[in-house]
């Protein structure tokens, strides 16, 4: 279409939704995410799909050195950092997978990492960030204590601060997951978002809304870990005064207004799914794929089987985020 | 460096190993292998590295529709065909994962696929070719008893024969395994690659012999189906009358003599390993990489645990070359 003569320059950024995020920046930090964490498989399958009704296409993020989607998002922030004039120290609170990631990302780059947990985090995840060279502080309580920690750290000018979902990069660099897909398939009816601080789900959403507007976003968080969710249908933020999921990678009780924001303008739905259904998600990928994941992976299909009249027939893309579990609380998941 | 004048060409073949597979065939191949079996996830898995005692570098070729690495050889092999003149239509004997893949890549291209199994054959195999639109022939007998009638069938002229190992399709879709390994990582010092009909073994340890001639070629097979590795040993065609093993992916009784010759070309090690140790192998990868491996996938782990001196301190790729295992039977080996 020829614009018209006097008017206006054509605003192509009127097609992405209003976010703080910005499809030309996940475009680039594309290019500064390693290949170790980029192009990673998608493919439909068969099996899985027959059983929950609906042409599944599996989106596995977990077959790289850290286990989990988060090194897009450290690789990005440790990259713009490695190239910035601030200090070469990072900080995160972390239950374990960005800890993992911002380790890896950051020793690649001759950046100490320092990772506060909560005393209550996955062992095994733990035991991995020491692994990578990072060093872990844990703290008493939970997540959100290990947050507090860590802004702490960071005021003092020691370290920069990597706060999930709130800083940019974490989002973009999840969002690059949303261009694979895009560019990858030529329909995905529904897009499935484990739902935790946001950055995965703000990320890729407003990817899809911005190239692919008919995919219906559907981000999902446990019934036990409601905080965003709530925040989200009430349009304004709500906390809780704890969580109780096996879902340890996505549960927080104090979501940021930002992405609260960034959520609003990206989810078409946001349910919340039992812990009944998480564990029978995870055996359905474990039977049906061949995968270990995660709870917080298994979200998605914990959503198809609550509601499957919502996916029936539609082809419906589940992003893998992590497959970090200790292995006998996995077998024990298996045989319950 | 300028040719002398009149000398000959220089023969950048010579640095190829004497085998019926050849490099630029290799890097052709590549590009007539769908998106989703190519360019599989390479990675260090410091964990199991670090309890297996050296560098582990996991390839995975489990990440798609059909769990196996055999998609590779078969797109190749397909994608011949739909620009020949022959028959629309391929049969080949399979446990299962050839069957498989061929189902795949013939349905995508319009080509009829027939697969001759063994009454004994993995059922949840046997399921998914049908799944993909393969017709399956079950045959009183082994694998063994499989070839012979699919020969037949092709014999007949209505069906293009993808005999596994023998057809270099298969070999060189095989070999592009190689080419992303040595292309991705700066050194390998090891590779590990299960040892069945010999297409895995004889493609990857082509491209290794070729661009990296210092990495040791290590082909495995279990002391229960030995045949191959005992040809090797004695450097001519040894049969057996039966197999005894749960690696049914690499059991066959009847080596074929071109691939005899390309293995003693391309292959540094042959070791046999106990059935335990292909158990301890793919119980190491679920509790310490969360990978669901088949027996085969293992074969690389057990001869680590059984020679361990051979690895120490290198850095090893282990080709992870199927996860298509009946549920039920994975978890008793998890437990035993």
């Amino acid at each position: 279409m020829q614009p018209v003569s006097g008017s206006p320059a054509p605003d192509f950024s009127a097609t992405q939704p209003n976010t703080r995020l910005d499809l030309q920046r996940i475009r680039q930090a594309r290019q500064e995410i390693s290949r170790v964490f980029r192009d990673t498989p998608q493919f439909l399958s068969a099996t899985l799909g027959d059983v929950l009704g609906c042409e599944l296409v599996i989106k596995l993020e977990t077959a790289n050195p850290i286990g989990c989607f988060k090194g897009r998002g450290t690789e990005v922030a440790m990259s713009r950092l490695a190239s910035s004039s601030g200090p070469m120290a990072a900080v995160c609170a972390s239950a374990g997978n960005l800890g993992q990631a911002l380790a890896y990302s950051g020793r690649a780059r001759g950046i100490a990492v320092s990772v506060i947990a909560g005393k209550g985090a996955n062992a095994a995840k733990i035991e991995r960030i020491h692994r990578l060279g990072g060093t872990v502080e844990l703290v008493d309580g939970d997540i959100e204590n290990a947050r507090e920690r860590a802004r702490e750290i960071a005021a003092r000018g020691d370290a920069f601060l990597v706060e999930d979902s709130e800083n940019l990069d974490t989002c973009e660099g999840a969002g690059t997951i949303g261009l694979e897909l895009v560019e990858g398939l030529d329909r995905i009816d529904t897009v499935l978002l484990a739902l935790g601080g946001g950055a995965l789900a703000t990320g890729v959403g407003h990817v899809f809304k911005t190239l692919s507007p008919a995919t219906d976003v559907v981000c999902i968080q446990p019934r036990g870990a409601p905080a965003l969710a709530q925040s989200w249908r009430a349009r304004s933020i709500a906390t809780t005064d704890r969580t109780d999921t096996i879902a340890d990678g996505v549960a927080g009780r104090f979501p940021i207004a930002a992405v609260l924001d960034d959520l609003l303008a990206t989810a078409d739905h946001v349910p919340l799914v039992e812990e009944a259904s998480i564990v029978e998600g995870m055996r359905m990928f474990y039977r049906h794929a061949a995968l270990v994941t995660e709870p917080s992976a298994a979200l998605g299909v914990a959503a198809i089987l609550e509601d499957p009249a919502r996916y029936r027939g539609k082809r419906v893309a589940a992003v893998i985020c992590g497959s970090n579990v200790l292995p006998d609380t996995f077998r024990a998941w298996m045989q319950g």
